[in-house]
């Protein structure tokens, strides 16, 4: 039997930040008519709540080191008011959203990163093995739209902050199994930039030999590699379809399927 | 078919803000052998971070107005760092628990309060039909223990904050069509005590007669009164057993049932 077709779509700051193109974007959401999982990053909002409770941030490589104090934070601005903001406004757009830490339900845990040049605390990473597919599928079952905040657990009681990009990717791989898996990247560019000063520049296909032309000559948005990264990751495991694109154009990629930069082997 | 045991368990801030009693009440509801769904409030926390945050709160008869900024607090607090470290705990004590808003799956909807003397703002009152029965039994059926937050929603788009005393009564209600449901208000005292004073005074049955003259001769606490009124609605709708105790000695009623003061009719 052909396998059920399955969206995994994560949105980023540029969008979560914005409150009218974010309601566009859960409006195009709710729309598709198939299987779903949403994964949200956090946008600009856990560092605005930093400041004004007097809590230092420090990023490295641009992750957050995160002590208990910003682990407060991220799971407040996170796991509650983002996630359940989104989950209300899908509501009224009739999609039976259901939101989601790693730690409910056991869906996600994730390894506490190990201390090595840089102590980043409570943060966790994942692989394909972190996901509790069987629960998840049940979900999926019963026509639920999971959303995902970006918080994991590491099963002995700790949450930890985790990259909501390679979030998105290891549900897409594990889901992989038993769907068709399409993961979408969605950001506030049409795709990956050849020329990062002409937004006109979106390569259509990007295999990993152009990618690594690309990053050699130094022409990549910084901020995209991370992405990048995970999107291969995905590719090379079994993900059927990975594309990177314009948040403000999700209904032509799921319609048309033309939109952005599609990432091959 | 008898119907399956299920504990609908109320807790509230007299435990959430103390993480040594919260841990060991935690642990003890992990070890209960039959379904169950946690209902918690949110304590000190969230008036702790409007006071950070310099979001004046005010109160009236007991319960907070709730404007646009003190609902995205309550929302971050009870529904993202109180309910995601309830979870991740549980899953530590190898409970499968899920932390849930009312919005997630459309579990508890809620209307907001209209306004008449007092405009409450972003406040929902929920009664026995917000319960999304069907889904909540999919999910008691896969072994998951549920754990609320008291955020719930209109379907509208907005999240409303409601009772968490008034949560677990409509859960406990609405779940007796299909099971033998036990509800237990856990609080710091031993039970409804007849004398306000004597800690030692709990009555071991309350009927409604008791609980007026009780009340008329003033001699309950002040901030028993909204949970008597949600423990005798949901006796008086079919909830199989309702019983106020002392949040230490969950286990003793659990196992041999004869802690704190049950309501009778």
């Amino acid at each position: 039997m052909d396998k059920q077709k399955l969206y995994v779509i994560k949105i980023g700051g540029s969008l979560i930040d914005n409150q009218e193109t974010l309601m566009n974007f859960l409006e195009q959401f709710a729309s598709i008519n198939a299987l779903k999982i949403l994964v949200h990053g956090g946008g600009k909002l856990a560092s605005d709540l930093a400041v004004e409770l007097n809590v230092p941030q420090q990023m490295t490589d641009g992750r957050r080191i995160t002590n208990e104090e910003t682990l407060d934070i991220v799971t407040m601005v996170y796991a509650g008011k983002i996630n359940k903001k989104i989950v209300a406004k899908l509501q009224n757009f009739n999609c039976n959203a259901i939101g989601f830490s790693g730690a409910d339900g056991n869906l996600i845990k994730s390894e506490k990163r190990s201390v090595s040049n840089v102590d980043y605390g409570f943060v966790g990473d994942v692989d394909s093995k972190s996901v509790n597919v069987d629960l998840l599928q049940k979900f999926l079952e019963l026509q639920l739209s999971p959303v995902f905040s970006a918080i994991t657990h590491d099963q002995k009681g700790d949450l930890l902050n985790t990259n909501a990009d390679s979030v998105a990717s290891v549900l897409a791989q594990a889901l992989s199994q038993n769907y068709d898996v399409e993961l979408l990247y969605c950001f506030d560019k049409d795709g990956v930039l050849e020329d990062v000063v002409n937004p006109d520049s979106a390569v259509k296909m990007l295999n990993f030999a152009k990618y690594e032309q690309l990053r050699s000559e130094n022409k990549l948005h910084q901020g995209i590699l991370p992405k990048l990264t995970n999107a291969f990751q995905a590719k090379e495991n079994n993900v059927n379809k990975v594309v990177l694109h314009n948040e403000t154009k999700l209904q032509n990629q799921i319609n048309h399927q033309n939109e952005g930069t599609e990432i091959i082997l």
